[in-house]
């Protein structure tokens, strides 16, 4: 099996947590993986990581490449120019992956499930790749054990004839409301649509011509230019994929599929959706809270409160949800936390870079966080991985004063290169070309006080780049 | 008339904001001014400064002397060595006024009210003045115009005879509950004890004397030590307010006393006891928000947030409170804004700093602000005011790097002196006998990054200091 996995967040719900070049998948929400990583080490049993694609666009692929096993063991991805619901983004994989093999079977996976049980979850997939190669479309279901009105279910049928534990699908139902939700779960016949679908390549592609033969249409042209040189791809697919319709799969293809299996799953799923979902994924303490980093609380009840270093001091609060970041805290009901992606709009609207990063922003070669900003000056620590070097460089309006507090610096500087240690500095006058490097094997860690009468990001010239990078974005 | 303005809080019910050794007084609630400034300008009319005397602590007086008009026309500081409420704080100012002439008036003020109309607090208090000379305790009562169950109330009794517009006090009322505040409102003779008190230097000691002999006794020993050298007073205040007891003025002695007076003003006075108080004082917007700072609001109302120029995002809130600060962050019902002490009291028990002082601290040479801390290595940005330095002083276990980032700074570094401006830097070695200066009309600002095996605040020897400090606080 080939494992597809879609990652194309527009990182809203989770702010500010997540943003909009750094979204959820990314985030640590429980335990000492992302949820990328986590979705990758799940299937990796049966699926491992060099079968795997990840399709999503060119800035989280970026922050995504960061979180990924070593190559060559690593997945690989399928870029998309822009958003365009989930009937696109599998068709566009289905398309890439068909010229391999087109009856190979693809597991589509979300980014961002929560699983408790591992083994069912491997299980239902192995059951599903048979039933897969007898020509189903395969939707795993999960059992529901309460009656959740943020989940679309999936109705059963009769069992399969050749396989017991599956069933054909007697229909989809949208997300009900509590009453629903209710009979739902009283009839136990219904399961939660988890969004992760097992079939052949050539199964989906024919099921979208037959019931989106436009976005098939799209799909074969950029398919077709795939397999000429790859300047061309580029381009059809920023030429083609933008104009293909925003529809789910779901909306557009299974339900009206005649092809359709369910098999139930009593794994333990969730889809970590939003802050509130934490409720039913992480461990709560006598008072009904989920408190972590430095909290203060005073009496307040089924608060969410996610803290880092900064005091977060909670008094008296009820379904709260609160979270905080080194340049912006959230503060919301837990009823409100669907609405959280209208803060994000505003702060879009508004030009601020909170919706955009973090303070701190990770780069190939490691990471920097600006400390402070004010009229002719910036100051950042710089953090450089071992091995690894920014850019050859150079600015047209800022200086630059190094302070290495910890680890070595090899330092190019105009003509001369020197090596600086802790407690030791460096200047680079404006205009000079230069270069931070760290040759040994020990993080680097260095502040830099710019000093200036313009310090943006985009006052860079590169030269010479290990990363392939030639645009204004910074360090 | 003297004045004498209380100013001993402990910076609790306004934290973040405030802090232990920052208290409400020094903050800007509302308006340009903090909230001592404003009680200074306000009686200035009738007052002028350098007769005014502010009874507070060693560690309030440093940082409040930094928000007063220079000298000569300046407030003076009587300083208690630790908090015993308020019969103490007065029968201090008392006895250390009574040496002049124990037959002037003396004003006692809080430094943490809001008075809405500043003329009818003036004419409120001339006419006090008239009847403190007659003897009596003269209260300003303020005209309640809601069922106030935060304030004590005066009842008043018969007008005076000579006085009309004063009365008699009938008798004092604790805080009420809901339906006896309502009967205070519809009776029309009660008034909000505001803690605003009019009375001759000697009819306080003596009413002192009488109610309260055992805080008298002591007042009597103090008063006696002030006549003698300076070095005595301190070592008997300090031996003796300790022990005093630890009363208000108004439940020791006024309730008691039949020299009362009472002067109705209707004055839109409230007191800025916590954070909830600012429902009562600013304005609000059609949702009933007081919104200040970079705030983004979706859908909350009734509620308070105090940002700054990190985001907060607020989403579906009702009647909650947020005061936001660098490296601290509150949030709280309404109803609960008298339990923030208890958060306070949490981080004390913590050890964390952010009880105590902000991130920016103020200095008499200007200010500091730790930008980040590690593992061998702290950030400060300085700002030195102009004509200002800090002390000579040298450090066992750190060296330190400074960029200038604006100004002119003058560098002592061993046997070297030097003048250094934007874009340069300069290198203190461990154990170098070194000193910061700014020698110009322009504020200096610089950024120092401290390397060394430790760089606590407490590592730091003295040589020479233009304030006087010999102690290890730090810069």
């Amino acid at each position: 099996m080939i494992g597809v996995i879609l990652a194309g967040g527009s990182g809203t719900r989770f702010w500010p947590l997540s943003r909009a070049a750094y979204p959820k998948q990314l985030l640590k929400i429980f335990g000492d993986q992302t949820l990328i990583q986590t979705t990758i080490s799940r299937i990796e049993p049966i699926i491992p990581a060099d079968r795997l694609y990840i399709v999503t666009n060119k800035e989280q692929e970026e922050q995504i490449r960061f979180q990924l096993p070593a190559p060559p063991n690593t997945p690989r991805f399928i870029g998309e120019p822009v958003g365009r619901n989930t009937a696109a983004a599998i068709g566009l994989a289905a398309i890439t992956l068909s010229k391999n093999d087109p009856d190979e079977v693809m597991v589509v996976l979300s980014a961002d499930h929560f699983i408790a049980d591992e083994k069912r979850f491997l299980d239902a997939l192995l059951l599903a790749e048979k039933i897969a190669q007898a020509g189903f479309l395969v939707t795993i279901g999960a059992k529901p054990n309460r009656p959740e009105v943020g989940y679309g279910y999936i109705q059963k049928g009769q069992s399969l004839s050749l396989f017991e534990a599956a069933y054909h699908v007697e229909r989809f139902h949208e997300k009900p409301n509590k009453v629903k939700a209710e009979g739902y779960l009283q009839s136990g016949s219904l399961y939660w649509n988890t969004g992760i679908f097992v079939w052949k390549i050539k199964t989906i592609l024919e099921e979208i011509d037959r019931f989106l033969p436009e976005l098939g249409k799209g799909l074969k042209t950029i398919g077709e230019s795939e397999k000429k040189e790859t300047a061309g791809v580029f381009s059809v697919i920023e030429q083609v994929y933008p104009t293909l319709s925003s529809i789910s799969i779901d909306y557009g293809v299974l339900e009206k599929s005649d092809r359709l299996a369910v098999i139930p799953a009593e794994m333990g799923w969730e889809d970590v959706g939003s802050w509130s979902a934490l409720d039913t994924i992480l461990p709560h303490d006598e008072n009904g809270n989920i408190l972590t980093g430095n909290v203060v609380n005073v009496g307040s009840k089924n608060t969410i409160i996610h803290a880092n270093h900064r005091v977060i001091a909670a008094v008296g609060l009820h379904d709260i949800v609160i979270a905080d970041t080194e340049d912006a805290t959230l503060i919301c009901t837990k009823d409100s936390a669907q609405e959280v992606k209208q803060v994000v709009e505003v702060l879009r609207s508004r030009k601020e870079e909170a919706y955009r990063i973090h303070k701190t922003v990770l780069r190939p070669w490691g990471s920097y966080c600006v400390l402070e900003e004010g009229a002719g000056f910036k100051i950042k620590k710089i953090c450089v991985n071992p091995q690894s070097r920014l850019s050859l460089q150079s600015h047209n309006k800022r200086s630059e004063h190094w302070v290495v507090v910890s680890g070595t610096a090899r330092v190019t500087c105009g003509e001369s290169v020197y090596t600086i240690t802790a407690n030791q500095s460096a200047y680079v006058p404006v205009q000079t070309k230069h270069r931070l490097e760290n040759p040994i094997d020990e993080p680097l860690q260095i502040i830099e006080v710019q000093c200036g009468e313009y310090v943006g990001e985009d006052d860079i010239t590169r030269f010479s780049d290990d990363f392939g990078r030639v645009n204004n974005q910074g360090e």
